[in-house]
């Protein structure tokens, strides 16, 4: 079936069941950013790729709204079907479902399928299709009565993430978790999220592409663990492990049961922003307690040892990182070399690493124009080929089982105009000043946005996207919940704690010319005085200085960026011969 | 009654009646920042006089809860009763909620009177209190009981504000608010916060000090209006040209019955931020509907007369405020001024301007350590005497029948240290910033309020109150929903648009020894390029240069200083004699 026979299909159905429109979300029962397989249902359906987005059917349209980072990727995905490109200017509007109440009669009915939304947009979605009274349907699954050759859950084998570099081992963790549910009052606490469920077990899985997780659901109770997983991805060695933890497996689908019968005296801690419908209305209201995103808020204040393993791991990408221009620089003095053969050899020096596990996600070589496509993904067949000239964006990460990391940096082959330095240089004095800024506690995401922001904004240039998110360890590289953001997202308004892994990375992008973006992982630390935190750079890799406009910046920020390089050549020129070190010295020298 | 006789009457009533603790916010039933007199509640039962902060009295303990602004002034006001301080270090914190929730046995009652307490309110104690199987009851007003010299509603008179200033009539602003009534498919909005009910109608009162409000409630239906107010409060003329506009009088507190009789087809919007709990319970559910605070946010858009008039208001201020500062050094030659004198001073020079009203709140004049008291109001018995040596602190402002004033500055009679200069330096840097900021439209506050704080932040200093907030034109100095605030609030979650009048004014406070704070108001303009806005600052009065540390400003900052002081003299000289001309000319000499 080509696309536009798939939306008939689709309709066909919609029809028989007396639904008008039907909303199918990137998402899957866990919420997550990259679902697995079988829920691709979205991209089943209209065709694009892009990791957000959502596709509305009604009877006479069909529509994908996505966000400034896929605008040029949807175009040229919808363009061979009926899939109209609705461009959402805030990602994080409820825009389709304005489109719906002012499109839709009254009367009509929406349909959503309730294990791929949660609460949260169930009671926004309410509000917004009440008031032209209309009707928000939960229904099964529709896509699947027509998707025939849909994926199963995946059966990958799940394994064990050694405490050596998790820092602290499952039944810590579970006590930590514990003690939240005691101090909220409840007895047992739900996690649907699968990079939490991961984090909190030590366990990892093959699952999602990029995302070292396996799909599962977990309920932490005071006295038990059940954990719902196809009991064949589960080693037998692993098996027993976990059965002398005391972690009761069921199978995965059965955690729908499991919470419709849970015990009298149940009082089930749930996350309202990340806990699916179905999950929600499984358990009556009696059992049913409102509280924080507790795995969630753990994990994203990484302990001493994953801090410690996060600073050796930039050391090791930042070597394969030199291979890889190194690599880059001598082969285009030869020959082209396609965007796509760079991130393979991104990929391979980073392999030659220990304990590689795989990339973070795929790598964004975006060559001249594409690279002022933000999520550009270079692709075999079609994508560009460098030549020695003009400016290239490499944004690539790696999974270590000692950690994760994700890196921009934004190259000159030749010497670049005063456009283009104006623009790179207000970037990097923007990713310096949130390098550099002191802050006190309580201060959240939006926040230090700004700190990011200001030089471009004083030349009325900005970016699209937000400045950073926060980072797992050898877990997700966007990782809830906080991050560098305007708005009022999570991002912007979760506050920066000691500890918590973030990215650095504002850019600037101008359209069918070139992309910039500088990008390095930093992490809280205590300031000097009380009260007061800061940054320390964790991400090991020169900066372009070819495209830095001297008299642009202050002296303080020469001083940081020259101070940067020289801890970078101290770190990484241990562990490269004498060409690579020669290389790596030239790299590093001081403005 | 004393304090603590209060205290036991209201406990004696609240035992009659089952209750565990009582609530006594600082609010009226029209969530008003200032109550009118029959609603100090929480004044009189506590004697703690602070505009924010809020009682809370169980059978063993008597607290009120506060911000930082407050916390000197309520160990003061609070040392001869039981009542006990909660120092809260995020003002829109729950603190006492979950105090009560930690404190009481679980089945206690917890009561609130509804009107006092918005529905968004409401929820939030719920959440919090029903962890621990404490109920939460509405309940008449239990202070009534015992407070028997209580004010009633005031009866002052009602008068109309001349379009000619408020630039739009009374029935060209009923035209936007319907625009916004039919847009969200209603048919009437209920309208209870004062300042929209005045800015609405073009009416202003007397009812409350400081802010020319009086009190009543509104509906706005299609094609009706209904205003509750008592009807004594309106002259003749008045009452006739009201009818003539078609609005319908009702008494003040018959605004209960009307909601409970509305008519079948009848969609209120409400907005459950504002709306007190018996004006929600007093409508069905099938006739509310949840939707913005359309006044709010129509009123937060200047039009072109309002910002007009504000210029030209700015300059009256401003030649008020060059002599009661010129009165003030040249008196403190001859003999000290007590704080307070000043402040009468200060209101005398600007009731000497046209269209002058009264002030716009009660003036903060602290001299040394009096201005590190972020809310300090000087008596007339206790306030300091101002001798001719430190730094002393003013921030006062005027209501005129064409705009409201809010300027702060602080001066040093004497040569100040390095340290105070450090302070005073970075916190003028941040209001250049402010000043200067370009930002693409989307912007909020808190990524505004970054630009005041990071000069301050990079020294590790701060201060713990907002940036800035919304002003009202003849109206309330305190305007919702815009500001500049750390955090997730309205003030720093609302977006800044073309027209929104705000305070810029960042500070630093050393308890004991001086505060700092520099205020202008700023008008946001569109920029050069589409997409982006920046400020117009307005007020115009010199800023003391004399604790400029002139080494740590750019020289961007140096010209926006310099630039400002010649529009401040340009602008105010043609208003002022010889003698006063050149006081001003000398405070406005380039650095």
């Amino acid at each position: 079936m080509n696309i536009n026979e798939r939306i008939a299909a689709l309709r066909s159905v919609m029809r028989d069941s007396g639904i008008d429109a039907y909303i199918i979300p990137s998402g899957d029962p866990h919420q997550s950013e990259y679902p697995a397989a079988p829920w691709k249902g979205r991209e089943w359906i209209s065709g694009f790729t892009g990791s957000a987005g959502t596709a509305v059917v009604t009877m006479d349209h069909a529509g994908i709204w996505t966000d400034s980072r896929y605008f040029l990727q949807a175009e040229t995905e919808l363009a061979s079907s009926d899939f109209e490109l609705h461009k959402m200017y805030n990602q994080f509007s409820p825009g389709y479902t304005i489109w719906l109440s002012k499109n839709l009669a009254p009367g009509s009915k929406v349909a959503i399928d309730g294990p791929l939304f949660s609460l949260n947009q169930k009671t926004k979605f309410e509000s917004i299709l009440s008031k032209r009274d209309i009707e928000l349907v939960i229904t099964d699954d529709v896509i699947d009565a027509v998707w025939n050759d849909r994926p199963i859950v995946p059966l990958e084998p799940v394994f064990e993430h050694d405490v050596q570099f998790a820092g602290r081992s499952r039944s810590e963790k579970l006590e930590d978790v514990r003690a939240v549910i005691k101090e909220q009052h409840a007895t047992h606490h739900l996690i649907s999220t699968l990079d939490d469920i991961g984090w909190l077990l030590n366990l990892r899985g093959y699952d999602v592409e990029f995302n070292p997780v396996f799909v599962a659901y977990c309920v932490v109770g005071l006295n038990s663990v059940d954990l719902f997983v196809d009991s064949s991805k589960l080693p037998a060695d692993l098996s027993s492990k976990l059965a002398e933890d005391n972690i009761q497996l069921h199978p995965y689908a059965s955690i729908y049961d499991f919470l419709k019968t849970c015990d009298q005296s149940c009082k089930m801690l749930i996350d309202a922003s990340s806990i699916n419908i179905k999950l929600y209305e499984s358990l009556s209201k009696a059992h049913r307690m409102s509280g924080p995103a507790i795995c969630r808020d753990l994990k994203a204040i990484k302990n001493d040892t994953e801090i410690e393993h996060f600073r050796k791991v930039m050391v090791k990408d930042g070597v394969a990182l030199t291979h890889a221009f190194k690599w880059l620089e001598d082969t285009l003095d030869e020959r082209t070399v396609s965007e796509f053969e760079f991130s393979n050899k991104l990929a391979e020096c980073r392999s030659q690493q220990e304990h590689y596990y795989g990339e973070s996600f795929a790598a964004i070589i975006g060559y001249k124009g594409n690279g002022a496509i933000i999520h550009y993904r270079p692709h075999p067949d079609t994508s560009a080929q460098i030549h020695k000239q003009g400016i290239l964006l490499a944004d690539s990460g790696g999974q270590y089982f000692d950690g994760t990391t994700d890196i921009t940096r934004t190259v000159t082959f030749t010497p670049p105009s005063d456009e283009e330095k104006n623009a790179y240089t207000r970037v990097l004095k923007g990713h310096i000043g949130l390098s550099m800024a002191k802050f006190p506690k309580g201060t959240n995401g939006a926040q230090l946005d700004t700190f990011a922001r200001q030089h471009l904004w004083s030349d009325e240039l900005n970016y699209l996207h937000g400045t950073g998110h926060g980072v797992g360890f050898f877990m997700n590289v966007h990782e809830p919940p906080q991050g560098f953001a305007p708005g009022s997202s999570q991002r912007a308004t979760t506050v920066h704690e000691i500890g918590m892994v973030s990215s650095n990375e504002p850019g600037y992008y101008k359209e069918g010319h070139y992309g910039i973006r500088i990008e390095n992982l930093i992490v809280v630390q205590e300031a000097d005085n009380e009260g007061f935190l800061e940054f320390e750079t964790i991400t090991m890799f020169p900066i372009d200085t070819e495209l830095v406009e001297k008299s642009l910046m202050t002296e303080a920020e020469i001083n940081w960026l020259n101070n940067y390089h020289s801890e970078v050549f101290e770190k990484l020129s241990p562990y490269l011969d004498e060409i690579h070190k020669t290389w790596l010295a030239r790299k590093c020298e001081s403005i």
